[in-house]
């Protein structure tokens, strides 16, 4: 396979190219590092954002929002769907991005659902591989939206310059989003559906929140609350101005280099991770492993001393 | 410190010394070891229940009822509340555990908290072990209450003999449900706050995906669904029996110590990782992974690349 002809296919604008790219990095084919290798010199231009928020808040209308705004300037854009596995992804999830339909006859946006295939690990690596695919392709922003509010969602979504969490009234009262762990990683928050009842409250309590927290590092970025109607556009202008102000907060405090430094050491440790992992799993790693297994399941062995034995056994 | 009098402290019902060894665990304390080795002969008998579910469904509501029938069947009661780390979390979720708190001047009842600390390798380690405290303390039964919905925790929940998914009506619809990938683990599936408008609704979007689902593991087990206003103790019963009925499934099928075979090679896999992880981020690791990113950020290197020149220096 002629991986740098794929990559300036790919660069030249052609949806195939990307989709065959991302296809390669998300099933760790063998040619995974050779794309990586081509893609180095072409990756760093894109404006990355990343969009969480709960079930159910809009986050698919909120992106299909957004991919009309960056649009109207005129740039390219690429969108990353990150969905949690499922028996039911087969059919049921595909409804969901009925939403972003509207984009999908636009040569200039590029839409890809991730599935994580039950293995967490898996996503981790290839969607910052699949971003890099989008970047050197040459869209100009990249939207990572995850369903879910997990930790794992909120690392993936991490690898953004700029996080929006999305929070809709009547979705449990603020104590539940606080739980979810997502507050933290904000740099934007939306309130959508703003047109329906307790909308106010929702955003008295998450001004409350932004009160009592405190982010713990880097210089004070006062994190904003826009309210939008995502599904009618409402609100719109407002984001794109909080976006931009936030893009150029991080360019004049250097902290765009230093979030993209803190990506890719992330990348780093997940791909030496997962290369770590495998050699655990390989195949006597796993005869030794259900063996010690069920040693400690009988209560015979302690599980630090049978990690031990097959680390040792690698 | 001597480890084995405070493992025979907490199984003589000693709530202190049960605290004291989980939080030897969940701070990776260099007694780690020597607990873990201490609790080996008495671990095996709790029977372990998770449970999960979307925020705002009434988790704690619906742990606080369980604990309540399994007390009323004179059952020693362990709760592990597994929280995502959050800067807001030192005030808004205690208000969270009010809900147990019936339960908290029970000395058959131990309830504890774990806090990801941002660090969810961390979770995955300290879980398990914290279950084994309260396991080898004499705990009946150890139930293993996720807030969120990610895959982290439901890797977590997995721990489970049983593991029951809570949904409400209202909370977005049956889509967004299966989203957040918490369909396939369920054992039982408990429809709370049924006294709500849309819970026929809601049990019928179960049934519909139940029908469509196919568990790719092991022999059948219908998963049956349970409608509850835990608020009120209403579904109680029901939900007691559909627990009953899958353990004793569990037993007739082999599925019992197969099931705790794996668990038992999750948390193997889980240390044996964390074990190389932390080789990694070492100090000389640490020094050498950020000068990696900095040329990976800057386009000079591709990530694999840094990766096996990480992993060589370690």
């Amino acid at each position: 396979m002629d991986i740098p002809a794929l990559v300036a296919d790919a660069r030249s604008g052609q949806a195939r190219a990307v989709a065959r790219l991302i296809s390669l990095v998300e099933d760790e084919s063998p040619h995974l590092r050779a794309v990586a290798v081509a893609l180095t010199p072409f990756v760093g231009r894109a404006r990355v954002l990343g969009l969480t928020g709960p079930p159910g808040v809009g986050k698919s209308t909120a992106t299909s929002m957004l991919i009309a705004a960056f649009r109207a300037r005129d740039l390219r854009v690429g969108v990353l769907a990150i969905d949690p596995s499922s028996p039911f992804s087969g059919g049921a999830l595909l409804g969901d991005r009925i939403r972003m339909h509207d984009h999908a006859t636009d040569p200039a946006v590029f839409i890809r659902s991730m599935a994580t295939r039950g293995h967490l690990g898996g996503l981790a690596t290839a969607t910052p591989q699949a971003l890099r695919v989008l970047d050197a392709a040459g869209c100009d922003v990249v939207l990572i939206e995850t369903v879910g509010v997990g930790q794992s969602e909120v690392d993936i979504v991490g690898l953004a310059d700029t996080t929006v969490v999305l929070l809709a009234p009547g979705m449990g009262d603020g104590i539940q989003a606080a739980k979810a762990g997502i507050l933290e990683i904000a740099d934007v928050f939306v309130v959508n559906k703003a047109d329906r009842d307790g909308a106010e409250q929702t955003v008295r309590d998450l001004k409350h929140m932004i009160s009592l927290g405190r982010r713990s590092l880097g210089p004070a970025w006062r994190q904003p609350i826009v309210a939008t109607v995502a599904s009618a556009g409402e609100g719109v202008d407002e984001v794109m101005a909080a976006l931009d102000t936030h893009h150029d907060w991080l360019v004049s405090h250097g902290e765009l280099d230093a979030r993209r430094a803190r990506r890719a050491e992330r990348e780093i440790e997940a791909i030496a991770v997962a290369s770590l992992r495998s050699r655990l799993g390989g195949v006597r790693g796993g005869e030794a492993l259900s063996g010690l297994a069920r040693r400690v399941a009988a209560g015979e062995l302690d599980p630090y001393a049978a990690a031990d034995t097959l680390i040792a056994g690698t």
